[in-house]
């Protein structure tokens, strides 16, 4: 079993910036894909996320403002399919401190090498949109190999 | 036991831009740290990264031009020495494909998250390296917390 881990802080007064960027469907578009929708500030909430090459379906599992956020993967591609999503805020001096892990991958497969990669630069999209008020969501993201 | 793992594509026609800026001092500086000695091009090679925080020590334990190239830590923060980092290198079309490791972290603490995250980073700056000629070493380098 292994797990893709990331940490980036954000420079943002207190922990609700990034916290509402994760549990509102317009911050989550604003960093990750134009192409979000369903329910993200419920625990059971369903959230469908869409990419020009897919997409993955999100269950709300754990919602504590404004600490901490978790999914479950419940569609997508089957390496993703029953993976776990957690997101751990703390403020550190002027950051936001963001821990995230995609937890639950059976095979340290070749995609789960550029999901690794495409997460940091989904991380940097989320930096950026609370410190400057702009990500860069799909489908306007940095492309990071030949397969997005 | 844990590791990093990342994946990128360079566009370029073939793996020899990549494996040159593994295995040159210059090319090494040109995408991780300005700071960089020592010998890259032969096994048992000894290499000395240094950035405004701190730096690793390396050796060379493996060079299979222009398809594989793999450190060990000699010197370093405690969570690094003893860890291994390897690249592996194919042509896919367009694209050198770089398959990243950073394997033998025995905890999964905080400063593997960050160190994961960063990596990532200088992925993206090794592959503006091999399509513009320009990365981002340090001290330029992308800034994606508050520990750099």
């Amino acid at each position: 079993m292994v797990d893709i881990l990331h940490r980036v802080g954000v420079r943002t007064p207190d922990p609700k910036t990034v916290y509402d960027a994760l549990t509102t469907v317009e911050g989550l578009g604003a960093w990750w894909t134009d192409d979000t929708t369903g329910s993200a500030d419920v625990v059971g909430g369903a959230l469908e996320f869409r990419f020009p090459s897919g997409g993955f379906d999100m269950e709300v599992v754990e919602l504590r403002p404004p600490e901490r956020v978790a999914w479950r993967v419940v569609g997508g591609p089957d390496e993703w399919v029953g993976t776990t999503i957690g997101w751990d805020l703390r403020q550190v001096g002027d950051y936001t401190i963001v821990l995230f892990t995609h937890q639950g991958w059976r095979e340290p497969v070749e995609f789960m090498h550029h999901c690794s990669t495409k997460w940091a630069s989904f991380l940097l999209s989320l930096k950026a949109l609370g410190e400057t008020g702009a990500g860069a969501p799909a489908p306007r993201d940095v492309q990071i190999d030949d397969w997005g």
